[in-house]
């Protein structure tokens, strides 16, 4: 039975190009004493992966060359000989870019197939939509009847940002990069939606999409888009970092796109800016797969993805993501169930 | 009898000129019924008020043009029609830029002449005291232990952020802007300081400043500085926004000195960074006076002023202390006790 890998075999200088990655064949591994064999049914591409290409220190370690590439999976247990899990079993983990994987299932965790599609744990039940809530609620202290301002709104963490401070009861704008998002934002529920990119002036833009200021702004993309937001911030407003994806890609510090040149309102505005790592609020996490569950089933709460098909085209998939091309959160639909 | 006052005439584009005051002559007001005739002893000259030139909408309001400058002044109560006040009364508060005024004593506070030299209560125990205080532990939240760094550390504010650190059992280092003023920190007991003017390479004096890192950044200069801290913080970081003197004199955004472009560092390390007004801080401001006469009676702390003689050269004060000629805390001696 063969196997396929795809693995990460160059440190990429700037935007990571096709020639980044290998496509490996192999035997699909036999599992071992007290382990499993996943046969993986879907893989996620997420913005932080960029962070994992390069060979700098930081929260999780650099991907390895020559290895395969990782992040969140969901799989069916093939083979078990572990007394943790049955054949037949659906568990979503961190795991390789592949269509099989051997492992003792340390990080795996079972999920239900009856509650939403097996995909949404890569996104809406998973780390995207716990990142949504933690950023939210943890982090900047949402309370009901702030204006919420998102930015890259359509992608796998903004748009349950966006329903997440609605069903909160605020007043919620968001932006994206063409105008079928900005149109699904208002279909969304979204108070305010403008395409950034044809935009002629941020300041103005987000001005009219939030009339009374903005008090907590999710921070997706980072460059001048964070200076425009500080502009329109009110007093005491809250900026939850979760990414800056418009710098990910750099070559170097003067490279990056504008800085924003107007941080002294962040004194006479009190504003506080955090960044943060959605793992290290383990306690919020789980509470929002409790509150998230509940919504899906009243249908309060609704996720759109982006389906590529085939673990060779995981590369293609994961760079489309990192230029804005997906609609939706990016997934890799790599086998049937 | 005479009165000398300093208004603001002109709003200035940039970097303030004397041209901007005006010195004006006129009589002593009479204190009417309830109101007191203040004599003012001191007054303070302090970064935050180039804002205030400003016509812009922040959270104190601009300068009046042709009224007199504003800010904290030290003052003896010369005659009183007030039930609240006594004739020898020593008050603190914020008052013209004059020899004398009348008020009905709202916001003025009585103090001890026998704690402290009284032009103290402009600095170590009035508002930039009272800054330090609240940015390193309400604000930051500073523990034992922890490795603290601070910019503009000889100067009113600074100068204190040093000691307050150390006496929590800190690792403290500081940066300033000539070679007399770095002496000097070492001298309050700082563990590193470095001059910034100097220095071939602000990532690597810092590094060497910070052997175990920077937890806490009291920030009070902003520019080219910030981008160097955000490369050494630690993970957790927090960055207490004090103010950014490199940007109060730009006249428009694109003069802004070098925004910092590392900013995705922030979710990395889960760095907060926070501007904050004192003045919303009223517990810990009060704190931090019974905390400060207690150090002062002990000797576990001083502090370093800048005395200009003569209300007619506040002007003149003001501008020094922007461009970092004073050394210590400036203030403007007005007249004998």
């Amino acid at each position: 039975m063969s196997n396929i890998e795809v693995c990460q075999i160059k440190r990429p200088k700037g935007w990571p190009e096709m020639s980044d990655f290998e496509v490996k064949y192999s035997t699909v591994p036999t599992p071992g004493d007290g382990e499993i064999l996943l046969k993986i049914l879907y893989l996620s591409v997420d913005p932080y992966m960029r962070g994992r290409m390069n060979d700098t220190k930081s929260y999780v370690p650099p991907f390895e060359l020559g290895k395969p590439m990782q992040g969140g999976i969901v799989a069916k247990v093939e083979k078990s000989n572990s007394d943790k899990f049955t054949e037949g079993d659906y568990v979503v983990g961190m795991g390789n870019w592949a269509e099989y994987m051997v492992t003792d299932g340390g990080g795996f965790i079972k999920v239900d197939p009856s509650l939403a599609p097996l995909s949404y744990y890569l996104g809406i039940l998973g780390m995207p939509g716990q990142t949504a809530w933690v950023g939210l609620t943890a982090v900047a202290g949402l309370k009901k009847g702030q204006n919420v301002y998102v930015s890259a709104a359509s992608g796998a963490v903004g748009q349950v940002v966006g329903q997440i401070a609605k069903n909160m009861g605020c007043h919620v704008s968001g932006s994206a990069g063409d105008d079928a998002k900005v149109a699904y934002l208002k279909e969304l529920g979204f108070d305010a939606a403008f395409n950034y990119k044809t935009a002629d002036n941020l300041n103005k833009a987000l001005a009219e999409a939030n009339p009374k200021g903005i008090d907590v702004y999710f921070e997706n993309v980072g460059g001048p888009m964070l200076e425009a937001v500080l502009n329109n911030m009110n007093m005491f407003g809250r900026i939850a970092v979760c990414g800056m994806i418009a710098d990910y890609n750099a070559k170097s510090a003067s490279e990056v796109s504008t800085a924003p040149r107007n941080m002294t309102q962040m004194i006479g505005k009190a504003i506080r800016m955090e960044g943060f790592i959605v793992s290290y609020y383990p306690d919020a996490c789980k509470e929002w797969l409790g509150v998230c569950a509940e919504w899906l089933k009243d249908g309060k709460i609704s996720y759109k993805e982006s389906m590529v098909e085939g673990i060779e085209n995981a590369p293609q998939g994961f760079l489309d993501m990192l230029s804005g091309k997906n609609f939706g959160k990016q997934v890799i639909k790599v086998a049937d169930d």
